[in-house]
């Protein structure tokens, strides 16, 4: 973990080794704009405790990010806008530390991109995969 | 708001008049398998404060969200995931109150789809924006 930190763009954000655009700071959270936006205002919270995912990331690190993407949201003017936290490189993460994006979908063209591949749903099927899932929480 | 929440889909789920499969329950949060899925454990979390977009949540409502997000990912054993909350029929938001996707990404195939139209860089312009949304912040 200690060399994964030494290396990541994002810590040294956090020790002011490589600088930001700061947004807000506290004892847990840093948010900043994102330097390559997918629109403007597009901004980036991330806890300062290191973790690649999000289930490596202490609740009580996690609590702080929402309210804090919430005011990024209000003072970007945002009107509509998708909150994403990306796990692993094949769900399109690219740095290897926490960070929820706030992107701004001011028109079809700007902001985040999705496409919905929706499956069929099957009742049954749904139902023995949530008393799996439950009894795993 | 009395009105839209006895329309509510989620509330109606929140008290119980429309069934779904229930994954938690506390106080403040609830989190279900999304019955049109993107993937095999596609699953939602919403406060049970009703609120349209992530402005119109309190932070106290906000800050359980992603600890059970969390539990949800690492409960469906997905090696990759996103997590995506919608404000807004332009960014995709189809249901009125506010809900966080875990959406399990097991291949190219399944899962969100994500397009990235990445905008260029001018510093100068981000550097005025971080001072004008940290002003309102």
């Amino acid at each position: 973990m200690a060399s994964k930190m030494a290396s990541c763009i994002f810590c040294k954000i956090i020790k002011g080794d490589i600088p930001c655009f700061k947004l807000f700071e506290s004892d847990k959270t840093l948010a900043f704009l994102d330097i390559n936006p997918l629109s403007r205002g597009h901004a980036l919270v991330i806890p300062k405790t290191h973790g690649e995912k999000l289930t490596d990331i202490p609740d009580d690190s996690l609590a702080e990010l929402l309210p804090v993407a919430k005011k990024l949201a209000a003072a970007s003017g945002a009107a509509e806008y998708n909150i994403l936290q990306n796990n692993g490189r094949g769900a399109h993460q690219e740095v290897d530390h926490v960070h929820f994006h706030m992107i701004p979908k001011p028109n079809p063209q700007e902001g985040l991109g999705i496409s919905w591949p929706q499956q069929k749903p099957d009742m049954d099927k749904l139902k023995a995969l949530a008393e799996e899932i439950k009894a795993k929480m």
